[in-house]
């Protein structure tokens, strides 16, 4: 699920901290969720729809399917690199892809997937607010 | 992806840590798959293939990928049970199927698949040995 | 800070899961701490003081003070056990011991103390509740 | 324990992620010690002394004690800068100290120091290699 062409990105690159890894000497596969929550957290800062505000206003965006492949191992001592867009959002729905690779030589570690739906402070779907939905939608003004 | 008929399975069940919450005040998506981890642990020690056996003896399971559904969400001070099951096992792949529950009124919090691939110490892919194949076979001698 | 004789205390007992491990193929040394909150868990529900019930009631225990050491790894495929006790209890602080050791062999991975405080939802400074101080005194009804 | 007059120290600021909270909607205070470990980790890079390097020698810093003070909570959409400097340095052993605090507005969260003991990898206690211990002595060449 590559970015389709002329398709806004925004990357982040951090260094993989040593808590992340297991006994297999890499990173573990469940840490790439947390890479990928961040991506979407520098994400929406970088678009100016800072999700600790949203939450502020009284929405959630929980989680409703994850769906990733893990294509070669990041280890300890190298950086990563997030790259995440936005492949689609409705009105109570969004779906970010993402990309981790090592930005030093390109080698791809894990590409997906995370759909979300919209809640409610007591877990009720309800709609992305208007103006989050246009913040969102996949043609930001990122580079 | 229930357990189909006649399927074997496993179950364990423990408490939601509090390690395990996030500022939603559930259980962060990230930690079903250490949930999940934790259920083919358990699952291979009770059909007697410790999974630590299988490292000693210098071969990995590498996960390739991860496919979780979210359909509520786990709750600090509550149990969370994980039926586990082999979905299908091949000379090199491997793949669980998961249902994870709360075991006081049967609430399904999570299912999904994750993939393996049977790996080396120095992650050339490779056969699973046959005895293993076997083990973990979809029929183990489990209730 | 060994458990003073005649004291009362808790114990659980529960496998190393491989997510906690890291790339010295040992138990990282944060994730003790999530060992000494889920020991504090259990004794609360031993002595029927559900933390859970705890934070309903409007509270928090918040931790002021953490101090481990680590006197040898836990691995992968071991189970640990946490004796967890209470050190002191006044109007306003709490003060939990534990030992985490491998109860296969009596082997000693981790001694410590954490030091808490009462809070209320809004961050400040209460006293513990009066039925809760003596539910968590130094010699509840435990084994 | 603040950092002496004059004492050389090394600054990384990040993002709290959303992974790291918990349901008191703080950063877990288990999350504190991967900050201090990833301060660690900066500080040798920043010194010439990369740590992946040092463990490729085949030498390893084992955690031998934690001491943390948990003096004010991080939130979610902050960010927080890790201060560390090496408090002592001696043949087989060193302790790092640390301050955690919020950069927008200087507010301490976390005080604390970890001691290690230099292992081989297989556990013996063992010099640190001089050139690193130079490379760690309390006045390396940082701003």
């Amino acid at each position: 699920m590559p970015p389709p062409p002329n398709h806004r990105f925004h990357e982040i690159t951090f260094y993989v901290r040593y808590f992340e890894t297991d006994a297999m000497r890499i990173v573990h596969h469940a840490n790439y969720l947390a890479y990928c929550e961040e991506g979407r957290s520098a994400y929406s800062r970088a678009i100016g729809a800072n999700y600790a505000d949203f939450e502020k206003a009284g929405f959630f965006l929980a989680v409703s399917e994850v769906n990733l492949r893990y294509l070669s191992p990041a280890l300890y001592g190298q950086q990563v690199t997030v790259r995440v867009w936005v492949e689609e959002v409705k009105s109570r729905r969004i779906v970010f892809g993402y990309e981790i690779f090592n930005p030093a030589d390109g080698t791809m570690h894990v590409t997906g997937v995370t759909r979300h739906i919209c809640i409610t402070q007591d877990g009720k779907v309800t709609r992305i607010p208007e103006d989050w939905v246009e913040r969102w939608s996949p043609n930001p003004n990122l580079s």
